[in-house]
């Protein structure tokens, strides 16, 4: 039966598939019993299931890395656990074994049987561990119907769904999930600047969705309208396929913009640098046209792994970028590893309890001096290879600047000593994103060459809301006046002083969000390379005098929704 | 022997005592062997010391609650579990049993087979829970060494550690330790601005007395040099007797402040209002001329139960203090509850993985409206007993106040109806705690009747430093330039617009911080009453002009030094 719900498109695109719908308790399954002969086949299915589960999240473990990685580690190490768990197996065994009860029931009873010892217990912490098991065993519950559906040949699936974590979506979209749908969120929230920036079609808002979509529906989504039609007809299939061309044509457009420069319409240029780390976003950054990488990330030389990477293993890395990008500028973030991310050297401390407020970034770097030492080498001897400027993550006040620069000093010379050629001079910059660096930038601007704002962190500790906490709803925001006024306030020391800044946070890779960037003063944006033409193609939409003279009013905005007004304005203008 | 070591001294006072020396990690116990028939006894002194210490994590659970709670809940569980572990019973057991090792040998080889097993795991996460065993045992084992002394008649003790959290201190100093020493710290960082709240001495920077120290040596420790004698002679207590006799004199004269005002030289009256949580603060606060509440906290009606307090009990806690203060003003905060808080009814969430970050404070009130309402409806209907007003913690934005200000008017216009009498107007204010807050105050100062400064949580965000994590060193410190500009903005701001404003923090209580305070502009401090004198003779000793003529210097300074450097000069004024 033809259906059609609404809610609030967060980011565009069409996509059609069928419903996989996560539940967000209990699993609601029916009771099932099996004749005793089905027995063996049934453990083999629930196993296959268990074990696939089990190499889903090793895999996931083995590939956090970069600006994800600290929104999950701790978590997957946990459920991993409990997957392993003796109790947990033998109970579903015996289930299925003795009691003749199919997978999926006997995960719902083994579920609830456990989840009744937790709530039981006098203990907040262990009550709260049933949505662990929750997660775990509706994981399983989610594979062996996966399975189920790839033997019936569906490939792409559309995610129905409470809600989605930020840390889900890069994950959900390379298992092949092709839109999601949530009953609750913000077109403002973490996930939906995320969802925009992988391309993926996302809806908010849409809580009828989970009681009125079944597993396997064929859904057909629009994420720029927020429409959801349940088993969509001829006529939505052929409007669905005008959208895709429509589309595809806007693809092309924007392909033809890769060779076009980052010009407003009143001629000023802007300088758009891509983030990266891997081979394939500096390939892809070259051919779009980015001015340089203006943030490389390092941290997977060291957190997929149990060695500390050595000096020369980091150089050739280091090396083959700048190489890469043939002249251009390869800004060289030092290792930006804390507590939160999925270190298995040890370097990190274990078991902060507030680990975005603690020993991450350069404090770390400055507490393990030869680990910083080596990579610092590493960059060094890579400016021999075309120009590197070297960006410090979490500075937060003038004596780690002068510490690093220290540091740099005499490395530099020794290096020189060892008869290593460098470049005459290797600009240090400070990675813009604890509250008190922002605020405080005059007193040390004098110690760096640049600065690149790092908005995801700087909107996190500004107000106070992690940026990985879906139960904050849309508190976390960049959309704040004080946000605005500190981004400003950035932009113009810098500026007044000479020195580079860029944006390389989400933000920057945000087109809806560039005209308010254009207006606060940046010229220099940093973002991954998948968004670089969009917002290329929001840049040559404006007029930058237009903007500067807008700014007074976005600055005296006194809420998120007059932020919102003024960037409607902007658009429609 | 006696020998004199030396460290910095971070919180005044002097101390005799003996020495209580907790070594940074395994247990240095020499092989020890008992006699089969000791074993029953040695098994008796076991069980007593593992008793005892779980009665005391017990307590110290229960206690928790006001400002210190939120730095010790979930560490304590596991230490309670790991302490009923039966592998680790047993393995004691065994030890002393079969094995005839002494009790604190026993510990030591367990302490090793576990920690073996953990530290050979894959996994980050297991190896660092050796921290948490070394830490159980090391209870049990200081335990076992606190009843030998109690024996011993030596009643005052003095820690010699690798460092103390700041969490543990108030805790040590109602065990009856006298004085703590640390091997690192720094008189800036967090331990050393709570132990001078406490008047617990502390020395730190002595590296060398965890090498020549040694369990139950007596020691005289002088918190303002940062001295520190083993085995005095007879010179050195006569020294220490004049210096106890010199602190009496001092206690005296300041005692005699307490009738006096807090006025400057320049005769400027400073408000000091206080910080309470029990009766005992309130009654302190009023003998002391304190001019009010400044900062009620009401967490120990939610925290320290499995139920919620309903709206009558609330009303009756309210009303008492309103009476207490006889007329003064009592400032209530709304509940500060989160999930790093020791809550046990469920109302906090309960698995946060940055808990700081987390949903909080207002953040919380506002999504348990009808837990919030029940406060709301209590405080309002104490007002009709003395003047009262509102505060709400963690205030990010124009958004939140609007919705708490409706709550109230609406509750008030309800409560009247119901016939309550009430006060005219209950002033609400904001806790500026938030960066995001402080920095965009102008945007909702409309919105409240006060301001009130949190410089704790403050200071923890905008240095993204979390305030329990003693690994940070001193990062943690509100003398970074950028703090004092947000004070002096937020300061500026209400006093523009008319509104008071106080700081509330652990920097109002600092009297070492309050010639700072007063050129930035402040006018009203709330603190602890037991700092309250100390802090009415700093501003007594100051002239406020002097003091604003040289706030320019100050805000120019560029790091913590050349604060430090001006604060020197403002006091040798």
């Amino acid at each position: 039966m033809r259906q059609v719900l609404s809610g609030h498109g967060a980011s565009r695109g069409s996509a059609l598939g069928r419903a996989r719908v996560r539940q967000p308790h209990a699993l609601e399954v029916a009771e099932e019993h099996i004749a005793p002969a089905a027995v063996p086949a049934e453990l083999r299915r629930l196993h296959t299931a268990i074990d696939a589960v089990r190499v889903e999240m090793r895999n996931m473990r083995d590939r956090l890395h970069g600006a994800l990685a600290h929104e999950v580690g701790e978590f997957l190490d946990l459920h991993s656990l409990l997957l392993d768990d003796p109790e947990l197996l033998q109970g579903l065994d015996d289930l299925v074994g003795k009691g003749l009860y199919g997978a999926d029931y006997a995960l719902r009873l083994q579920r609830d049987r456990l989840a009744a010892v937790f709530e039981a217990m006098d203990d907040a912490y262990f009550r709260s561990r049933v949505e662990d098991i929750d997660h775990v065993i509706g994981r399983v519950h989610a594979m062996l119907h996966r399975r189920d559906a790839e033997l019936k040949g569906v490939s792409g699936e559309i995610l129905v769904a409470d809600g989605v974590a930020p840390a889900e979506l890069s994950q959900l979209q390379s298992q092949g999930v092709l839109a999601v749908v949530t009953a609750g969120g913000s077109a403002l929230a973490h996930s939906a600047i995320l969802a925009r920036s992988l391309h993926l079609p996302l809806v908010v808002g849409a809580p009828q969705a989970l009681h009125q979509v079944n597993d396997g529906d064929v859904l057909l989504v629009d994420g720029a309208s927020g429409t959801i039609i349940i088993e969509p007809n001829a006529a939505d299939l052929r409007e669905y396929r005008g959208r895709l061309r429509e589309e595809k044509r806007e693809r092309k457009q924007l392909h033809r913009l890769r060779r076009e420069p980052s010009r407003t319409l009143d001629e000023v240029d802007i300088r758009l640098w891509a983030n990266a780390e891997s081979r394939e976003d500096v390939t892809g950054a070259h051919a779009l046209g980015a001015a340089g990488v203006g943030l490389y990330r390092t941290e997977f030389l060291f957190l997929q792994r149990s060695e500390l990477p050595g000096e020369d293993e980091q150089f050739r890395a280091y090396r083959d970028v700048v190489l890469a990008m043939t002249g251009r500028t390869v800004t060289i973030r030092t290792m930006d590893i804390g507590a939160d991310k999925a270190d298995r050297t040890g370097l990190a401390l274990a078991d902060e309890p507030n680990p975005a407020l603690g020993v991450r970034g350069v404090r770390l770097s400055l507490s393990r001096t030869p680990v910083f030492e080596t990579q610092l080498r590493a960059i060094l001897r890579a400016s021999g290879y075309g120009p590197v400027r070297i960006l410090v993550p979490m500075v937060s006040n003038r004596e780690e600047m002068l510490a690093v620069a220290g540091m740099i000093r005499r490395l530099t010379r020794d290096l020189r000593e060892e008869g290593h050629e460098l470049a005459e001079h290797v600009p240090l910059g400070a990675m813009i994103e604890v509250p008190a660096a922002a605020l405080a930038l005059s007193c040390f601007i004098d110690t760096v060459d640049f600065v690149s704002i790092g908005t995801n962190d700087l909107t996190q500790y500004l107000l106070a809301a992690d940026r990985g906490n879906d139960a904050l709803g849309d508190l976390y925001s960049p959309l704040h006046p004080a946000m605005l006024k500190l981004l400003q306030g950035v932009i113009r020391t810098a500026r007044a002083r000479g020195k580079p800044v860029a944006v390389c946070g989400e933000m920057a890779g945000d087109p809806a969000l560039t005209p308010l960037l254009l207006a606060l003063g940046l010229e220099e944006f940093s973002l991954h390379p998948g968004t670089l033409l969009e917002v290329r193609r929001a840049i040559r939409a404006q007029r930058l005098d237009a903007l500067r003279a807008a700014a007074p009013a976005l600055l005296r905005c006194r809420d998120r929704d007059a932020i919102q007004r003024w960037l409607d304005r902007m658009r429609a203008a």
